[in-house]
Formats: structure tokens, sequence, C-alpha cells
């Protein structure tokens, strides 16, 4: 159902309409973190078939759904601290890496701002290590951490891929994290859901397009992309409830579809729902993100 | 139907099934104007049958509608000058009032925070006069206009109608004039139209619940609200389209009320629809507000 | 040496050519906090004479100097706690006291952005009784708050003591505190100092001419004043350089005030000198008066 | 006098004790625009005498100062197409050109903002003219423009030349223009002059040391440094100052020299003096910058 977008990996499995059928190429693994509060559910597409079916890359998907933003400083912290645990299961011994981490968005759109806002907060070493020498950054337990937010195309004039093409080839960083806001489909993940994936990102995924892929084969380094949704399309919301509904009063697939088709007009294009927080909220992921790096390769205290 | 929301009494009229019949109490005039390219629509409240059937107190409502979003500077203008022409309409001799401009809303919130960054931009002169003399107005042909944002009650504590109570006392301004955003039904007004009212602003009205009622009872000068539309509720654009989709099939009132009631889940409480580039729509407007004001009151060119 | 410039009533003190013979009506007491690593300097201006001697209003001034802003989260904390024992030696019963917090200043100017920063950060409760009822407010032990940044005159057109006269009318505090960045003397107290006064603030005080006095006598309840130095006015810097440099190479007072009227030059009206991470000081600053606000109201942890 | 720290050559040239004297290698001319009411000054540079006497890179250094800061809209735009035409008498057809802006400096600290701020203001076209071809560039007369804020070496951990490297190298631009806040020795040239050249940046220029040499040898392009003072060293304008005084009282140079010596502390070094109305003064003067390459590059009206 074309009308429908989300960038979670989870959700596009979901939307099969027989959720619990193996999905050839696809394999699905949830279970519950009880310290952290969360649920996390890895969703691997391991060849071509898994890729055509899900419309992703093939590679690891992993979703920390936390069951509400916690309050207490303490719950919060038992979940960043799975986040990392998440990060380094997926890349293993992140602090002997040297990382350029890039904050991608627009940093005047409050819903895209998630990754330059991030970016702002990371602490970096990188030039540490250069002008007082390494034993500088072993004395500290520094990893090499650079951080850029290279804009978006209409800001620069330049694709975001291009930017780190020509950082990365000048840096020679080990690994390259990207940070992007994602649109969900669910109105409940805004917000409370990370995605952390080592496909990189896709053209076409995203809030905006503002950018081409941005992957081990683009950048020639691996490429660990983490998202959280701040948005969901207009369009989506709509079809979503719609199909509840429809199907409740006894409308098949085909009728649905048709149904939606008639309830939508030009004037949805590029409309966004938003929670009503959504600039303090953005503010506080930012932060908790940036967190989460500093404590991966600095060993900050989260 | 309660799941609609909208500020604006041109849609609150729209909204009545048979758009053209008359409703006692309620006088609609439209026309539009050539130069501006823009549609204005005035809605009189004349008595309380008008106002129990329109939900809204008595008074004269008046929309102004910009066919889009004028590129040229000089289309801008003349849109501008439109809405000049209305509020003196609405007031009479603008120049010779005394006024305190009140920028309503959420600072920090960029669907709400077009009241606070309009009075950023008007030029105030309370207090040139006090420091200078009159003279000084007079040679200049400066009114005597202040300005200030009051806040939210989540920030402050207070009611913004306490705070423009209590300024207002202390002040003794002619008039008040509030700005505020608001809540439209249709999307194609978001950031398009403009509702100039001399019923100031009832409480449970805009996107917050912000104040309680602005008016003439409670600040004891009179009171024009000036609103533009930054989003649109939710539920509210899914029940629109519902609306149209339904009746085309051959539902009937009652049965659409029913599937749209279906339709909808605690969750969407709280969810605004707003257009990607609100963040820039909110500064341009913002600004074009002030202009409006220190043209009327300042002779300032526009 | 009318060419100096200070809020800080102890750099007044010490502007006496004899720092140590007493001046008739002033009685200045100095301790140590070993906790909290900060000196502790108490003025008191007891009659007219001390008055006039100081120019100064009458009353207790209090002085909180860090000797470093303190790097580790527990020292920060215990600094902070301090504060918080001086400001309830100077009231009593802080958490009795329904109070109107008002941070003075212009938002837009970094240096002079203290106050309206500090505002954004205030836990406000007032409304929650009223809303709630008063057990709630018992029940979670708070005071009743209620916050205001009323901007400065060449935004609204009003004088701050003319927007606070009104809002304290209207809304009946107890007491009011009003927080504003101050002009220090000497560099090594931008955004290491706080001067707390039972005083309010006076005309020509700060670092701008941004209100008339704001006293009991103008509010008509207590008003406490709370200022951090930000700036450092260049004609005073200059002038306190110059002096111990010509006062070593032998030159009286009477020469050393000459010379240093010849150095001066139009041009450096309203220049101020500040720390080049001014942007970051203010706001952690402001964050930090507001936790203490929320500690001292609110039993808010710090 | 080590202790005086310009980015204006023009301020260099004037430091020599006997400004008219000519110093070999250095050619100096003069001329009063009387359109743009600016006074335009070029001091070229060239050869190594002159460079080492400078204690600047060989080129040439053309500043263009405002008597005051024009305050009407005509006036401005005079001023601004004066800077156009210097421009375009520095590196000729403009407008053939592919270029890269960078802004570079520190977004958080209002008086190094300048950079960041202008980047967000140009008009940027290069991905354009690749997504809907060459045609649609030459329609509209476009250049091709692109546009980046690279940060400074403490948010990123990389010097600004390796980022500006790699993107140079990805995306071939035949010019860089790399716009930055100064230091200059003169209150009165704060805001108000600006200073373009053909030898890009040089290491330990600037208000911070935030980038090492921009300049043909290291980008591999052409690259014109654009700007304008927004701070003067603490210690400059007291050095300044003294030495007026103290040479009309008959000290000769060395005293002075050593009396100067003698006024410092420690605690003056990062001390910048700023005008008070900063941080709009940086706002303007970025948009107006932007508004020159706009009109530089693409025929944008000023």
């Amino acid at each position: 159902m074309s009308e429908r977008k989300t960038d979670l990996a989870l959700e596009v499995r979901e939307s099969f309409p027989r959720n619990n059928v193996e999905i050839q190429g696809v394999v699905l693994e949830k279970h519950y973190n009880e310290t952290a509060k969360a649920h996390i559910t890895t969703v691997q597409i391991q060849d071509d078939r898994g890729s055509r079916a899900m419309g992703k890359p093939k590679g690891c998907y992993v979703t920390i759904e936390s069951e509400d933003m916690p309050k207490e400083e303490e719950d919060k912290e038992e979940l960043l601290l799975c986040i990392c645990g998440e990060l380094e299961k997926m890349v293993h011994d992140l602090r002997q890496k040297s990382v350029l981490i890039a904050g991608l968005g627009n940093r005047q759109v409050t819903s895209d701002s998630l990754g330059p806002r991030m970016a702002e907060c990371i602490f970096v070493t990188r030039h540490l290590g250069r002008e007082l020498g390494s034993w500088f950054m072993e004395e500290n337990e520094y990893g090499e951490v650079s951080a850029i937010a290279p804009g978006v195309m209409a800001q620069t004039g330049m694709e975001a891929v291009e930017i780190l093409q020509g950082i990365v080839k000048k840096t020679s960083p080990d690994l390259v994290i990207v940070v992007d806001a994602l649109a969900a489909r669910s109105m409940s993940r805004l917000c409370t859901t990370i995605q952390i994936t080592d496909t990189g990102i896709s053209p076409g995924s995203g809030i905006g397009n503002h950018r081409k892929a941005l992957s081990k084969e683009s950048l020639g380094v691996p490429v660990v992309a983490v998202g959280v949704p701040t948005v969901v399309d207009a369009r989506t919301i709509i079809s979503d409830h719609l199909e509840k509904v429809l199907s409740k009063q006894g409308y098949n697939e085909d009728e649905i579809e048709k149904f939606i088709k008639e309830v939508f007009h030009e004037e949805m294009e590029n409309l966004y729902v938003t929670p009503k927080n959504i600039d303090e909220s953005v503010n506080v992921i930012a932060k908790d993100l940036a967190k989460v790096f500093n404590h991966c390769f600095q060993k900050k205290s989260l």
C-alpha cells in the first residue's frame, strides 16, 4: 500500500497482513529488557528476496521501544545503557574505533533537527590526540571522535553524501554513525522508539529526501544509522485508521485500497503529524543520543 | 460534529450542511479584493441565537484569504495594505489610539509562537513620548504603542488575562490587540488566511487552552483579536476527509458520525498537522503582522 | 571616581582607598564556606550616611564568590545549596510564601539575557493550585510560584516596573524576586559571583537602564534582587588597570584621575568586555539560578 | 608591539609609527566612493620583504569602511553594490564561476557567528543544475553556488581546512569564498568595515584559532576571504589608549612598551570588547553579506 510511509523496518514487517507467517529471507526476533523496560526487536534481512519483500537493503535492524518516556533519571539511564549495549553488539569494540558522527537533517525545521542538535552535544576528541599526542587519549581512555552536521541540500547545494565522502576520505575514520529523524507509521512510536541498523541510510527514507544512500558502498567504511521517529506522514495515519475501520465493516483489501485513494487530496502532500511538544522532545532526544555516543566512545557517565 | 475544531468563524459557517441557507442572527458577506488578490468574508453574529448556532460570541469576524502566499514583494504589500484597511474599518482612527499589542502563545512551540515572534518586531513608542515629550510623537506622527508577550500559563503560572488585566490597568491603553496562532479545519487555510474580530478571544479557542477570555468585558477596553491558522487538529482533518468520501458513497449524516467515532483513538489527542515548512512560515507571518501594525499605528512603510 | 561602574556593593566597598578603615553606617562581614568553597561577604548599609557613601540604598547585600566555576556535579550542588541558604537567611520561610520571580533584561542580547533565560526554567505552580485545589499543592509540598520575563523598555514601550506593578496588584504574591545581569568591576568576578540583596534594584544599576526602581516602595511587597555579573564596562577595566600601574609609579590620586580622564574617548561608551564563552556561561547560570529557586520553593532536587 | 592584535591589513599598515613613509614591498591606495559613502583602501603586499614587515601573506587586501551603518535602504543598497564591485574587481567574471561559500566560526558564540549565519542565507543552486539540467540554470542566469558552515574544531574535532579540502576535492568548485568574523584594533571599525583579500585566511588570524591556513595552496583553488571585525581584543584597546596618552606625556616608545607590559594581567587573556548590540549587528551583517553573494552570483536584487 503505497500511501503508507515508514522508516522503521519493524513497521514494514508489521504491515504484512499475516504478521505471524514467515517472510522468506527475513528473520524476526523479539525480547523484553526488564531493566531498561524496553521491547527490543531485531529484523534480519538476509537475502535479496527478503530485501525485495521488505523494500529495504539487506542487513540488521534493531528497534528499541521504550514503554514510556522515562521520567526518572535512573530509568532513563538504564534505557540509554540498553541502547549502548545494542550498538556495541552491532559494531564490537566501539572504544577501539575512530568514528565520525554525522547529524543529518535541517536545523531550521524542528521535526528534522534531531541530527544537527545531537551533533552539537557530541564530545569530540579527534583534535586532542593530534594536538596533545596519543598518551593524552590513552590516559583519559578517549576514543577518537569527530562530528559534523552536513546540512540539507536546500541549504548547501550539495548532497549529504558528497560532503561526507569528502570528509571521510580526508579524515579516514574506522566507522561512520549517521543520526537522522525518521517517519513512523504509528503515532505511539513518535519520540519513544529508536532504530539502529548496519545498512546506513537509503535514498527516499527519512522525512525528507535530503540525501542519497549513505552506506559502506558510498563512504568506504562501515556505516551505522541511528534514527528516532519524529513525524507521521498525514496520509499514513489516515490510511491506517481507515483500514482498521473498513476491515471491521467487512471491506476486503482491494475495496479498502480504493476507498483510501478516494480520500486523499493533493493538498495532503508534505503534511506531517507531530506531537504538540515536538520542540522539547527533539531537544531531549538529541541530548540523550549524544550521551549514548559520549558513553560508548569516551566512557562519559550517562 | 464535536470532533471538528476550528477557530475560524468562516469555517464554522461553512460547516453547516446547507451552506447557502440563512442562519438566523448570522449575516455573511463575501467579496474579492482584486488588488490584494484576496477573498474577504465578513461573518456578523448579531444576536444570541446566532451566537448559539455558531458557538462563538456576538461580533464581527473578518477573514482575509490570500489565494497564495505572495511571492513578489509588490503583491505582498498589497495584501498587507488590505489587512490594514480591514483593521481600520473595524476600529476607526487607529492612529489616534494608544494601543497595547499582545502576542499570545508559547515561544518554545513553533506552531504556537506566532504571537511572541510578532511582538518582538513591533515598533514600540509609548516610552518615547514619555521620555521626549509629545512634540516628538507628533513630529514623527507616531501613535502610542506598547507590546508584550505574556507567555502561557505553563510557563508563568498565571493566565494571560491576569497579566494583561494588570498591565492594562497600569498603562491604560485605548485599545488592546491580541495576536494568536489558530487552528483551522482546512489544510489549505494554514498560513494563508487571517481572521480579525472585535470579540477578542474566548476560552477554549486557539490551539492550546492558554487563556481565559480576553475581551472588552475582562480587560475594560476594546479588544481586537488577530489570528492566523498554523495547525489543523489531526481529528479534524480525518473527519473532514471521511465525510466527503462517505457521503459520496451514500452514507447519511448519522452513519457518517458513527463511522468517524469508530475511527478515533485516544492516541490522537493533541496531535497536530502542520506544513513541513511551518518554522519558516511562522517567522514570515509574524514579521508581516508586525509590519501591518507598524504601518497602521506609526506610518512605517510596509 | 565616576568612570567606574559596578552593581556589586562589595566592589563599591572595596573601592574605598583604605579598605580596612570603617565607613560609618556600613558594616562588612566576611566568611568562607568550606563545603561550598565560596567566600561570602555581607555588606549592611545601615543608615543614610552609609547609603550616601556607598551610593546604594539601605539594606543587606550578600555576595557569594565561588573560587572557580565548579566542574564536578557534586561541588556545584554544594554551591547552589549555599545560595539557597543565604536566600533563606534573608527572607525566612521561603516555602510558606507565594512568590513572583521576574527575569529582567533583554532576551536578544546575550550578556543581558540571564533573567529571561532563568525565567524559562522556573517550575511554576501557581496555576496548579488554582486548577487542582490546595490539597494538590500540600501533598506535593509545592509553594505557589509564578514567573515572568517583562522584557526591556525598547521592546515593550513600558518600564519593567509598570508591568510588574500591574501583575503584582492582580496576582498578589507575598514576595517578588527579580533576577538580572549585573556589571562588575573585576573581570575575575564575571560569571563566578552572585549578589543577593533585600533592597530590590535601583535605577541606573545593571548593564542597561532598563527599569526604574523595583523595590518594596514601588511594588508594595518585599523585593529580593538576585544578580550575577556578566559584563565589565570597558572604561572600568581600563581605569582599574591604569590606577594600579600609576600608583606604583608614584602618581597621586588626583594625577591618576586626570590621567584616566585623558585616556577616554567618546567611542568607548556602551562598550562591554565579556568572556569569550559568555553565551554558554549565561545559559549555565540561568539554569543554575532556576534550580536554586525550584529547590527553595518546591523542594526540587538540585 | 605584540600586545596588539588585528586581522585588518589596513590597521597593520596604520600601526607603523610614520604612517606616511613607504614600506618597501607594500603599496597603499585610498579613495572615497561618493555613491556608497565609503572609504576604500587597497593594501598590496608585493614581495617577501613586504610580507615580513606586515606579518601577512603576499596579496591584495581591500578594506571598505562605511562612514556609518546606513539607515536608509537606498544607502545600504549602494554600499552593498560597492562591495559587489570590489569582489568583481578581485575575481573577475564571478557569474561564470562555480563557487563554494564557507561560513567559518562558531554558531554558538555571538561574535564568532557571522560566517555560519551568513551561510544560512545563501541562495544555493548547485543541486538545481544537477537535478533540472543546465538549461534551468541558464534560463534563470544562475551561477553554481554551494555553501557550508564547517563549524569549529572544538565542535567537530576536525580543522576547518580538513573539512573544506574534502568537500572541494569532491565537488570541484572554481572558487572558494571564506567568510569570518575578524578582530580589529579600533572600536570604530567594529561592524562598519569589511575586508576582502585574495590571500585566504592564515593560521592565528581571526578571533579564535579555529583553523589552519585556508588558501590556494591548501585547497587547490583560488580562495577569497571576506571578513568583518566584530571584536576588539581587550589588551589591544587598552594598549592603544595608553599609547596615545603616554606619547602625549613625552614617554618614548620603549617606555610606553614597558608601561603597557606592566598593565596587563593574565586574566585579560580571551577577553573581548564588543558593542552592546552585537547580537543584532551580527545578524544584519550576515544577511547583508549573503545578499552581496546572492547578487554577485545569481543576479538576486539587493
